[in-house]
């Protein structure tokens, strides 16, 4: 006989012919769904509680997002004239110059703040050279100094990461970091891999790592593993090496099942 | 026969000798304490559902904090020498100029911003005066400009949400106006509600009059309520419409639970 149906939440029910557990229905006060007690999860005080908290978290959320708002600077590109400096890429000469301020550049990055706090070439000018770098991300850089928002796609995260390392603007290193971890997959896990490394990217490192522990049986054709092996071979040593241990640690543990 | 203990967490147990409902006792995922059938909040599905929620509304408020963190320029008065223009308070000749950017407090108030944006006195001579207006407020003012935060006190926060309500700027204006609503009591609820009035506070408003129709019996002892009735007649007439319209619905409920 089927457990009888319950309408009123969270009350408890019993055929009339048996006193099995699995006869015992509740009503979830969430999903309204029926249950029983080996899925029983909270009773209904941490149930409200749970309600409340998530309540709060959403509301901080609102806030936290309204002081964004507040805080977030139009790109001095919407209105040029009011900037006190300009920035152009070094290999560009026919760049239009990209206006900024002073203080913002300062309060953002401690190489800026070094540069320009202190008598350079720069400080003088009113103009810093950026080596490097197309005229578009170094649009999209100093938009980010402002707005904290970037349009990423692979190519733009890679250039963007490159300079928040170069002149140590952390969130945007994080901010790209976390988009390409995103977007990891096999075809894009060597180069990922090589690229962390070189700018001390940890947590692009591991996830580029984990892809390619996974796939290590088709590791020699992926396309980039010829160039990383003539490039850092160091590294492919490294990706090897952890295999091996990986591949120790699995056959132990092994051993030990069997003897057990 | 008091029920059994179970030691499984969300397992069900039943006294041998009994059907009864109450002995079937389950320990709740989340705090750990037995509970009944009666007690029932939600299955263990929606409680892992629930947890994980939580979890990505932590990691949510975690990273718009650090934006924020990113976003918040240090106050001007740390490094004056970068402002393109200072603010006075227009009533003390003696006071130190405040530093401050032309490009900010366009961005953060659109009063700057028609302003600073046009030919006017202020734009020429780099210099804003602003009337009513303490030193100590002003600097409060315009550090809020950058960092979004300020240390507040009751007349801090009347202050500062003038400043608000006259420069626009809509987020400082919530900012004190919570500030208020959270130390809203009796004492202060006169004094509030004109000040809400005068400032277009709604939620303000409707926080100071809740805590007086609740405090009617002494009304007309309030140390306020005489100059309140000097200085904003309309406003104590609005109090006592909103009380009669409250005791009316009153009178009216019970007369239908009476026919009933």
């Amino acid at each position: 006989m089927p457990p009888r149906r319950c309408t009123a939440p969270a009350t408890l029910q019993t055929s009339s012919d048996s006193d099995d557990l699995e006869d015992f229905i509740m009503r979830c006060l969430s999903c309204e769904e029926e249950y029983d007690a080996d899925d029983a999860g909270t009773c209904k005080e941490c149930y409200q509680e749970a309600n409340e908290a998530e309540e709060e978290l959403r509301h901080e959320i609102e806030e936290l997002k309204a002081k964004l708002s507040f805080l977030a600077l139009p790109s001095p590109l919407l209105n040029p004239s009011t900037g006190d400096l300009v920035l152009l890429p070094a290999d560009d000469s026919s760049a239009v110059p990209i206006p900024a301020h002073k203080h913002i550049l300062v309060s953002r990055s401690p190489v800026f703040k070094a540069m320009l706090e202190n008598d350079m070439t720069e400080s003088r000018s009113g103009t810093i050279k950026i080596s490097d770098v197309s005229y578009d991300t170094l649009r999209a850089f100093v938009d980010y100094l402002y707005t904290a928002e970037a349009s990423l796609d692979n190519q733009m995260a890679c250039n963007l990461l490159a300079l928040g390392e170069k002149y140590q603007v952390k969130h945007l290193k994080t901010y790209c970091e976390k988009y390409l971890i995103a977007k990891m997959n096999w075809d894009k896990a060597i180069a990922n891999y090589a690229f962390a490394y070189q700018y001390n990217c940890k947590q692009l490192l591991n996830a580029a790592l984990a892809v390619i522990l996974d796939n290590m049986d088709c590791l020699t054709q992926n396309e980039y593993y010829a160039e990383l092996v003539d490039s850092h071979p160091r590294l492919v040593v490294e990706i090897y090496e952890t295999y091996l241990v990986r591949q120790l640690n699995t056959a132990g543990a092994f051993r030990l099942q069997d003897q057990s």
